[in-house]
């Protein structure tokens, strides 16, 4: 199989920009002398993942269980599940674990942390429970500062769930585009899990992970004292979104769309192709960013980035491509009918989504599928 | 199988809901005397679209050759693919065509009928091909009044694949909210369509069909003299947009996604939720219109709306509830961990494709799994 010979629309990973991508941050954790758990719910890809894992990755961060169970079956059984426990997914939880699968659960509150206690005893099971620390009010967590932490740390302890670790995500990461502002937001993530951790060991409290990550703190940090671990996930295709943020070149996103052209409306400078929101998804990450890619940008079907080609507006399955600024009246003849282009996406994760596989294209040009899952 | 024992983040269709839904329309265009040819690209689901059948529907409308593929092997013949024929999918539509499905293709531009012309003699196969009429701009097609009509139309039937028809799509009809400016939009698209079928009968070519239609013209038009089929596609589920273009109550939206509330940031008001845009979509169609209604609007589990409720914010697998306006300082006792909602949202087909299966809840409170499909 080579590009040519592919339906459109595609989910194209170029393998070189992922190797490449996979050790440049590999490289970085080992310099900073902790262990890396990727995040893998921007691929939900076996491939990828083991190439991760390959380069040196310790375990994974997963979002859903149904990834778990999935890269579990794969062979990895040290999983955090990074997303706050709902009492009701204990049953699942608990079948991972017996099955001998090294699954770490999440709590950021009194509730969750008894219904993991009175579950666990009840089932005579003893879950490692990380507790979330809020660094930046983005979203979930207890703030470092916060005496619920301690008040759930010992819920835990004495309910013979004794917590493992403490997670942070300065998901705010996104928010800003300059190397001080993301030098500044790593090191709150880190210094306020780092925090968290020694509260709950002067208090004589277990606390023997202390796990931050972001694409975008994760490149930034300037060291990571008192870090044991880092997750991170879109880093290993990257996208527009953290190319606005500053922590990759365009020439760097390994993810693209590849799609057809199917007709134009010349005098309005449009081309039509058969890529719309389905395909691309419906992110439009980069619309209050410092540069606004619309839908995403257009490169030929060999890669080579159009500058001023966006896809400016998107259906189910129609995508528009101008030209930023001014029509271009001459676009039909830019792009026939039949042209192949391929579409950088504003998000890896949600672009990636819309896809039952990625066509991975070797640097040889062959092109394997590589599956990915969806769904819960 | 009942609500209470489905795991969450889950699609559901209320099913007395999308029946009323179903009759609606399917009454509307009995009354108005033309056929209707629903677009399944909405729920491309066997047990739905069987719904919209045996309610009376003529034929489906596609829009990528898998659903035409899907569809004919649930036994559906009669198929328009409404999106521009890419020549490179023209092997795709004849395998169709040679296994017994009545496959219509669309063509708006000589290119693109000359391709269909080419490759229907190589293989000595009669194409029928509809030429997409464009009434207001919005994306494709050729206008009523350009002689590129008569040109492409000459092309397919010198070359043995008559026209069959003319097909508009008002898709500016969505901008719209209030009744006269949809009669209005609704009326242009009639004309339009009816016009282009005019010219091309008076210049002695073919055109026996006259297909329009979007969601809101179908339900405004106040008559389609000329016409001889509607598509419309999200009337079927109904969501927040159509609600804020004035064609449905919120009653009526027969699509929610269940979560579970898995914690708080009780000092902002916020409710986290299992929900995020992975189950609700990315898309933010309300963000622009009258009501901006952030990633769906929160009811509770037994359906009941909760008017000052909000999906405010959504990561990929977390959703932040807060209440319109002022924070709810009692919210974490308002809904507690563990408290189950339903999200309404903003576009049935966005966040429909997130899903692998809808659990359709029947009025007896009996859940079933109504498979849905994805990918190209």
């Amino acid at each position: 199989m080579n590009l040519e010979s592919l339906n459109t629309p595609a989910a194209l990973i170029d393998v070189e920009r992922m190797q490449r991508n996979i050790a440049r941050m590999q490289q970085r954790m080992n310099a900073l002398g902790v262990k890396f758990r990727p995040h893998v719910k921007t691929t939900k890809c076996e491939q990828v993942v083991r190439a991760q894992m390959d380069a040196g990755a310790s375990g994974i961060t997963v979002s859903t269980l149904k990834e778990a169970e999935q890269f579990f079956a794969c062979g990895v059984r040290d999983i955090v599940y990074a997303v706050g426990m709902a009492p009701t997914k204990l049953p699942q939880a608990l079948a991972l674990r017996r099955q001998g699968c090294d699954l770490k659960i999440v709590a950021d509150s009194v509730v969750c942390a008894e219904a993991i206690v009175a579950f666990g005893r009840e089932h005579d099971e003893r879950f490692e429970v990380w507790i979330e620390i809020d660094v930046d009010g983005h979203r979930s967590g207890i703030a470092p500062e916060d005496d619920m932490l301690l008040t759930v740390a010992t819920i835990l302890s004495d309910g013979g769930m004794p917590a493992g670790g403490v997670l942070a995500h300065a998901g705010s990461s996104y928010d800003y585009d300059t190397h001080d502002e993301l030098v500044r937001i790593a090191e709150q993530e880190r210094a306020g899990c780092v925090r968290a951790a020694e509260r709950l060991r002067a208090a004589g409290l277990p606390c023997n992970v202390v796990s931050v990550g972001s694409t975008p703190t994760a490149l930034a940090a300037e060291h990571l004292q008192g870090v044991t671990e880092v997750r991170a996930g879109v880093y290993v295709m990257f996208d527009l979104v953290m190319h606005n943020v500053g922590v990759n070149d365009i020439s760097e996103i390994a993810l693209s769309v590849l799609t057809t052209v199917i007709g134009h409306q010349s005098e309005k400078g449009w081309a039509i192709v058969d890529a719309g929101w389905m395909a691309m998804s419906r992110d439009r990450g980069t619309q209050r960013q410092k540069q606004d890619f619309g839908y995403g940008l257009v490169c030929l079907e060999t890669g080579e980035v159009l500058g001023e080609y966006l896809m400016s507006g998107a259906n189910q399955e129609h995508g528009i491509i101008s030209r930023a600024g001014s029509a271009d009246q001459q676009i039909e003849k830019r792009f026939p009918v039949g042209t192949r282009l391929r579409i950088l996406p504003n998000h890896a994760c949600a672009t990636g989504a819309q896809h039952p596989a990625y066509l991975a294209v070797q640097s040889d040009g062959t092109v394997e599928t590589w599956p990915r899952f969806y769904g819960w």
